[in-house]
């Protein structure tokens, strides 16, 4: 039974937003506010763990400790000021705790404020002397993406986006404006609205620009099926997941059980869904699991594009840009939706609804062996809980999904889809860091480069980060034939970025050294399935890095302090320097057998491919939380065996069989 | 349709092996042969190739210019020599072209020899002595199970086996033998059946052996669902994949037709199954991919655990211990199998049912996006199809999946499940090469290192090998912002090895130098995204290393030449050197817009969990094969998009979207 009050580590909803917004606006009085976020403040370590052991243990109700209270935090700009301010809000003793001006920094684009530009954009006069110049045929129109507009210059103060324009050649809700880029692109301030200045986009090989030209009509590449030109394959079967008994899980407000997995699912406007207390058999594995940010810098070094670096969690959020899932579009079976809560500009709560589902899958065989003396076998079959969300940021999608097996690992798969961000380029030229995806249309080369906050809790709060070299032993008496190798554990004993290594199979395992396996007589541990990638490409010394230092190293370790979530610092939108974790890591705290947080960072160098347009074929990674000397013996061995009484598979016959037995002349065969 | 008589390319079937041996036997009059292993001879290219064009080009029957002869390979021993012979037959016109004498090299292992060997290790006086010492309680059993000897000494001329002894507690079919592994393990000469010698295995930390003790009585960890002590869970639901009308795929004898996808399907006792003929909307893409080799090498420094290395493929065999496949256990939905035929010692064609698996499957969303302007979205599903077959080498599996996708990608999947390979122990020790899995019983360090085989074709057979490396712009002019990234293109002129990086994200292209992409202006290729791992990690003076140059780099490029096709060489049973890749790329023929083979090396470096034990949960590894300006779009733009009225999915209702919804306190929000 979940708790009848909120649990302290429920989602964002309507009434925080509501009593946590009137506090606020009755504070300012007559002075209207612009609210821009709203999130739950996490409650203390101190006072959370005891609760979640205590619930942990089975105590319930009166039994458990006093939950802490419900903090909600509101950021917002008193209307026509430059001022950024946050209020922290108790909302179950409905008073505010504190209110401060968050001086000099630029909070996320809000949903409000990008329609307002979009708006402005369109009808400014100086945007439409611009489009005047192209000389549009009629029935054209023109579509303006703001996007963020990064930084390089530590003096610029104003909040500012870049509009990317497009030009439709239709009014079809799905056509695709982003192979028809326009050559300039407008500079808005957000809070004025004021056009700042036009940008014209560099078309050639060099920085070189010239004014806007009379647009030449070239056919859009569309993705839409009613726009297409080939014909819609017909020759594919349909294929349907049936579970006749119902899901395997169960929802108990955002606690979810499932196949010995117990755990919470929140969710918040900037990492979407978000994992805590994590148990397996109802021992802790994980405190808390989550995207903390992904950072999108762009090759192309000519001004503009040099800015084109987003940061889409701290900049957007994948939980504000979550798509509403729908039904057998996004996942087969039996699916759970869940919703959430925002908070609008005038500081009321607005519901995203299926903005995360939940489902199962049949991922192929789990484990199998045949006894080879009499052909006897086992088989046991991989089935894994999804819970997935899918958010559209302008051009491009990203599908963030958690997946749980049932031999006691945790993987979290990417996809990365969606509509290359696209650049204009004259018609037969290239250049060196971008392909040409269809007629004047570049595709500049970039990198996607996430990263993961794991904030470990093997057996309890105490552990270690211990990475795992596999090296030949030394050529000596022990090693005489010269095939020997061994492993080396370093520990890491202070707070550091670390490196991967390709050449001795690093693998990075989390441990608590103060409880070993009774069987392994290791200490029990779960290991990071990395995913080995290139790390940031641009300069050190370029404002790119100097925002985004998580990006250069896969592996970061710091001891747990609150409020240390997002691994380019809170505020992200125009920040000059990272605030983050390759900050935090200089405290050189202890890390060994502490409350620690282990933060992997990885990515996709994406130089795209003329088939990765219009629309792209989902680039998948999967990293992976595997249990080491956590566990006595494999945790599936008590799955129920695959049997086709429950699979009821069908068998494929046809002709065939009578050419692959070699027999293809002897018809006899046919009916054996 | 595909051609009345045999194909070419057609898998060894019963009518090959009866001709062949027929005529061998007359040859050879009064002396009775043993049979090893029978093959088809490929046709060579210069006859295949014009004949596999015309076939492309739709000319069928008498238009097709005259297939190639059918050519078989019989190796074989007249008995009682130690003679190994092979005869090259051509089984049409009914002649032996050749019988020539193999030298001083060992064949492989086959089924018939391996029970042999099994049958007289346990009835042997030398061995029954040592059981003897054991004192084993009443009920217990003795199970053997020969290894492949490796090799440590150049001179050693005999056939030999290791073979390795354990307890068996029960007369129970999957009764886990692997758990009580004996501390003796005798070696027999496989063609005269005489115990060579009885190794004693080290026990402790060093290379001391002593004579077999008194057996003590343990626990085996079990695997059977009638054995384990766990209770099976029982809170799974069935999960079922539907397709009402059926699968999407044709087979035509050996030739599958698939979403524009149209390939050959052969298979063989050692590479099991090989895709020929690959094309893409009858575009040319591969010419033929196969699993080429594998070795599995083993980390303990100690007699005579130095000489543990299989080569699976070399040695045994994926086609010959291919698992008979089970409807409804191995896969879902619709299901067709495929039967192979192996020669026995008497040179009969013996049946293997199901050895290889054809379905399709659901693998989530394919691309996406949705337009944030209105919150329209196109959803594309990732159908894919999969050819599985799956082996059992003594202890352990792996399933090795070929699967094609709509958007033009090949796959290739191996999961690594089964039994690890087990050591004895005293009881409370461990030792640095091994993990300890259950008392007294050690599974030692190993690496699975796999070479696949790409011989491309693509839109020709005139292709190079590129890599890419990304990399930072110079500061400069051009990149004053130091942001610049381009990539550097490296092509392969002459055969040879080359490695990874993981600093410049190093991507592997298959390109035909003759074709350009008309969008990118690029040459048309495929990528291959490889899976980095380490190498191998045994001394390169070592005999492991020195059998197996393949494992030592994870590129390698060679010009074809005829039955070129096994990584490590024909014969690596007993072999001192190895006689394939790493060899012939010293030729170093050109290798740029020629006939070429990629070949790449990959694997796990496998330091066994006790979660591994009893049987481990599937170690997936993935490599692809991606068209890179091989298309003009997204081949997967023309896919019927995913809707529910085909995938029919459920939506799971329960109370928790009231409190997900934050109005847990709001019962009227229940039926909203």
């Amino acid at each position: 039974m979940s708790n009848p009050k909120f649990h302290p580590l429920d989602a964002l909803n309507g009434v925080d937003i509501s009593s946590a917004s009137a506090l606020v606006k009755q504070r300012y009085g007559s002075v209207p506010l612009r609210f821009k976020d709203a999130e739950v403040v996490e409650p203390p370590k101190a006072e959370l763990i005891p609760f979640l052991e205590a619930e942990r243990k089975g105590l319930d109700g009166s039994a458990l400790p006093a939950a802490p209270p419900r903090i909600i935090s509101l950021t917002f700009h008193p209307q026509d000021t430059k001022v950024f301010a946050e209020a922290i809000v108790n909302v179950d003793s409905k008073e505010i705790l504190s209110i401060k001006q968050l001086g000099d920094i630029q909070g996320p684009i809000d949903m409000d404020e990008y329609k307002d530009v979009e708006m402005a954009c369109l009808k400014h006069p100086t945007v439409l002397a611009e489009v005047e110049k192209m000389k549009l045929p009629t029935g054209t129109k023109i579509i303006c993406e703001p996007w963020i507009y990064g930084t390089d210059d530590a003096n610029e103060k104003r909040r500012l986006v870049q509009c990317y324009m497009y030009v439709a050649t239709s009014d079809h809700p799905e056509s695709n404006f982003y192979s028809l880029p326009c050559t300039f692109a407008p500079v808005f301030d957000l809070q004025s609205l004021e056009c700042v200045r036009i940008d014209h986009l560099p078309t050639g090989k060099d920085h070189s620009t010239q004014e806007v030209q009379p647009w030449k009509a070239v056919e859009p590449v569309e993705y839409a099926e009613d726009l297409i030109k080939e014909p819609i394959r017909s020759d594919l079967k349909p294929l349907i997941v049936t579970q006749p008994k119902g899901a395997s899980f169960t929802v108990e407000g955002e606690r979810i059980k499932w196949q010995k997995w117990d755990f919470r699912l929140s969710y918040n406007w900037r990492e979407g869904p978000v994992l805590n207390n994590i148990l397996y058999d109802n021992r802790s594995t994980f405190h808390r699991i989550s995207l903390s940010e992904m950072t999108v810098p762009y090759a192309d070094p000519r001004a503009p594009y040099h800015r084109k670096q987003a940061f889409d969690l701290g900049d957007f959020g994948i939980g504000l840009t979550a798509n509403e899932l729908t039904l057998g579009c996004d996942c087969l079976g039996h699916i759970k939706y869940l919703d959430a809560f925002r908070v609008n500009a005038h500081g009321e709560p607005v519901k995203m609804q299926n903005v995360m589902c939940i489902h199962e899958q049949d991922a192929g065989i789990g484990w199998k062996h045949t006894n080879h003396r009499n052909g006897i076998a086992t088989v046991v079959r991989n089935r894994q809980l999804v819970i997935q969300t899918i958010c559209t940021l302008a051009n491009y999608e990203y599908i963030v999904a958690y997946i749980f097996d049932q031999a006691g690992s945790i993987h979290m798969e990417l996809r990365a889809t969606g509509i290359l961000s696209t650049t204009p380029i004259v018609p037969g030229l290239d250049n060196p860091w971008s392909t040409t995806v269809a007629p004047g249309v570049a595709a500049p080369y970039h990198q996607h480069i996430f990263c993961l906050r794991i904030d470990p809790a093997i057996d309890g709060r105490q552990n270690t980060v211990v990475y795992e070299d596999s090296l030949p032993m030394p050529v000596d008496d022990m090693n005489p034939y010269k095939v020997g190798y061994m492993t080396k554990q370093t520990r890491i004993s202070h707070s550091q970025g670390f490196s991967d290594s390709l050449e001795s199979g690093r693998v990075v395992k989390i441990e608590n050294p103060n409880i070993r396996n009774t069987i392994s007589m290791h200490p029990v541990s779960y290991k990071l399935h990395a995913h080995r990638s290139q790390m940031l490409l641009m300069h050190p010394d370029s404002i790119n890095t100097q925002r985004a230092g998580f990006a250069t190293k896969p592996f970061w370790v710091t001891k747990f302090s609150e409020g240390e979530l997002y691994a380019a610092g809170r505020w992200t939108n125009q920040s000059h320097a990272s605030t983050g974790v390759d900050e935090w890591v200089k405290r050189n705290d202890s890390t060994e057998n502490e409350d620690i947080v282990l933060w992997h960072t990885f990515g996709l160098t994406h130089n795209p491919r003329p088939e990765d347009f219009p629309v792209m074929p989902a680039e998948i990674i999967t990293v992976s939380l595997k249990p080491s000397s956590f566990f006595n013996l494999n945790p599936a061995n008590d799955v129920a065996r695959s049997s086709q009484q429950q699979n009821k598979s069908v068998l494929h016959e046809d002709r065939s069989v009578i050419v692959v037995n070699g027999n293809g002349r002897a018809n006899a065969e046919c009916c054996s």
